[in-house]
C-alpha cells in the first residue's frame, strides 16, 4: 500500500502540485501558471521541476509515484493527452512518457474528471461507496463513474465522457461537434451562451445592464437569477432540468448508490440542483432512485489534487 | 472452473431449459409454456421439474449450478424478479430462493438482457471482448454492458437498463412511465405504434390494407418497408436513427471495443442498422468510434440460454 503520492493537477490556468498521504493529509502544496506562450514542452518541464521540488521538500525517494490529472480526452493506457480545449497546443502529447523521462519517477495519468471521481471515492463525499457517479460542473460538464470499485474508462481509457451524452437528439450544438449533449444545456459555456442571448435581446434587463460593464458568464447569470431576474432564473432552471435528465440516464445504466456533484458551477446550489433532482426523479426508473443520495463534493479547489493522488492509490490496487 | 451448467431462459411465451458446457455445446434441450392461468407458483414448479429432468437426463450431481435468465427489472443480488411486463402476476417474486428450495441446487439469476450480454462474451460474437455493449432489440429494448470483463449492474443489481436512457427529453411516452427513452423510438412496441398510426391515418396504403387482415406489429411495418412503402421505411429509419443516438451515448460513456445487436428486431437488418450506424457516428465523439465494431448476435433463439449458462460461468469467476 502506497503511503503517499505526489499529485499534479493540470488545469487551464494553473498547475498545482502537492504531496498527499493515503489518509488525505496534504503535506506539501505548490501552484504555478499553466498558461503562457512558451509552448507545451516548457509547461511539461515546469511540471517536472514542481515534482522535483515537492519530492525534495518532503525527502521522497524515487519509488514515490506521481499522479497527474489532466484535461481530456486522454488516453490513460498510453499516457497521452489527446487534446485539451483549454490548453492551446496540447494535441496528442505523450505527457506520461515525457514526465517519466524528466523526473525518473513512475507517472500515472488520468482524465481530470475521472480522477476527481476516484478522489471522491478515496477521500471525499463518496468514500468507500463502490457504485458512484461523479459530475464535474465547470466550463464543460465532465464526469466519472466508479462501478464495483473500478473506474469505468473503457477499452482505450477514453470513456466516462458523461457530458457528451445526448439528452435531446434535436438539441443545441455542443462543443464536441454533436448536438443536444447535456453539456450543451448545463455547463459554464452553455449558461453563458443563454445569458448573453438574454442580454442581447434585452429580455433580461439585469443582464443587459451588466453586459455593458463586463462579459456575461455563468456567474453573472446565476447572480442575476439570485437577484430576482426571472429570465436568468429560467436559464438556470432549464440547465438543472437537463442535468436531471442526464442523471436519470446514468442512474438507469449504472444503478449507483450515490451521485456526487462537484466543480465550480455546483456552487450555484439549489437553484440548479433542485430542478436537477426533480427531473432525475421524473426520467429515471423509480426502483433505481429509491435510497439514491445526491451530494455536493466537499473537496473544494483541491478536488483535482485528491483525484491525482487517488490515481496513484488506485493503480496500486490493480 | 465449472464444466457445465443447467441453463433456464424464462420468457413471456416459453421456458427453455438446457444443459450447456463451458465450450458452448448444448447437451440437452427442452421447452415448455411459461404462460397459462395457473399462477406464478405453478410456473416456478414447472421450471423446477424441467431442471430436475435436465439433471436426470445428463446424470448431473447436485453440485451443478443452475443459471436463470429472467425478465427485469430484477434484483440479481437478492434473486428477486421485481416485475415482468410480459409475465402477468410476476411481482416481487423471490425466484432464486423458491427454485433453490425446490431443486436443492444453487441458482444464479440475472436480468435476461444482462445475461445475454454475458452469453455473447462467453460464447458469442464478443467472445473475450472485455469491453462490450450488448443491445437486445425485441418488444422492448434491453441491453447489458461488460466493462473490463465485469457485468455492469450496479449497487442493487438493477442497472444496465439501456433501453431507458432518454435521448429526447421531449420525446414520446415510454413503457416505463418516462418519455423519450430510446425504447420509445426503437422497439417492437414503438415501431408497431407508429405503424398503426400510419394504417389508421391511411398515410401508408400497404399498412392500411394489412390492418384489415391482422394487427400491425413491427414485423408488418418492416415488411411494408421492404416492399417499398416509403412511410413504413421512414418509421424503420427513424427507429434506427434514434438507436444510433443511444449507441453514441453508450460509446461516450463506456468506450467499448464492440457493440453486439441481438433480439428478434435485429433481423430487420440493414434497414434499421445502417441509419443506426450513421447517427451513432454523428452523435459520438470521433476518437471513440475509431475501430469500433458493430456486430449482429449469432446465437439465435438460444441467446437467452447461453446467457443463463454464462451467468453460472461468470459467478464462478467472482
Amino acid at each position: 500500500m502506497t503511503e503517499l503520492a505526489i499529485a499534479v493537477d493540470l488545469g487551464g490556468t494553473n498547475v498545482r502540485c502537492s504531496v498527499i498521504d493515503a489518509r488525505g493529509r496534504v503535506l506539501f502544496d505548490s501552484r504555478q501558471s499553466s498558461a503562457g506562450s512558451e509552448g507545451v514542452d516548457a509547461v511539461i518541464r515546469r511540471i517536472a521541476r514542481m515534482i522535483d521540488a515537492a519530492a525534495e521538500d518532503q525527502n521522497l525517494d524515487s519509488s514515490v509515484v506521481v499522479g497527474v490529472a489532466a484535461p481530456g480526452p486522454l488516453d490513460a493506457e498510453r499516457g497521452i493527452v489527446k487534446f485539451a480545449p483549454n490548453l492551446p497546443g496540447w494535441d496528442e502529447v505523450p505527457l506520461r512518457d515525457r514526465l517519466e523521462e524528466l523526473t525518473g519517477r513512475r507517472i500515472v495519468i488520468g482524465n481530470d474528471a475521472n480522477a476527481q471521481a476516484l478522489g471522491e471515492y478515496y477521500f471525499g463525499a463518496a468514500k468507500d461507496v463502490d457504485n458512484l457517479v461523479y459530475i464535474a460542473l465547470g466550463t464543460g460538464l465532465g464526469g466519472g463513474v466508479i462501478a464495483e470499485g473500478e473506474l469505468i474508462d473503457g477499452y482505450a481509457g477514453l470513456g466516462g465522457e458523461l457530458g457528451h451524452t445526448t439528452i435531446n437528439m434535436n438539441g443545441p450544438r455542443c462543443s464536441c461537434g454533436s448536438q443536444g449533449c447535456v453539456e450543451s444545456y448545463c455547463s459554464g459555456w452553455a449558461i453563458a451562451r443563454d445569458g448573453r442571448a438574454l442580454a442581447e435581446s434585452g429580455r433580461s434587463v439585469v443582464l443587459k445592464r451588466l453586459a455593458v460593464e463586463r462579459e456575461i458568464g455563468a456567474k453573472e447569470v446565476s447572480e442575476a437569477a439570485a437577484a430576482g431576474d426571472e429570465e436568468a432564473a429560467e436559464v438556470i432552471r432549464m440547465a438543472g432540468y437537463a442535468l436531471g435528465a442526464a442523471l436519470a440516464n446514468y442512474v438507469n445504466i449504472f444503478n449507483p448508490q450515490m451521485i456526487v456533484i462537484g466543480g465550480g458551477l455546483a456552487e450555484i446550489g439549489e437553484a440548479l440542483l433542485a430542478p436537477a433532482r426533480q427531473s432525475m426523479m421524473r426520467y429515471a426508473l423509480t426502483d433505481l432512485t429509491t435510497g439514491l443520495e445526491i451530494r455536493r463534493s466537499g473537496l473544494g479547489v483541491r478536488t483535482g489534487l485528491y483525484g491525482a493522488a487517488a490515481l496513484v492509490l488506485h493503480s496500486d490496487t490493480l
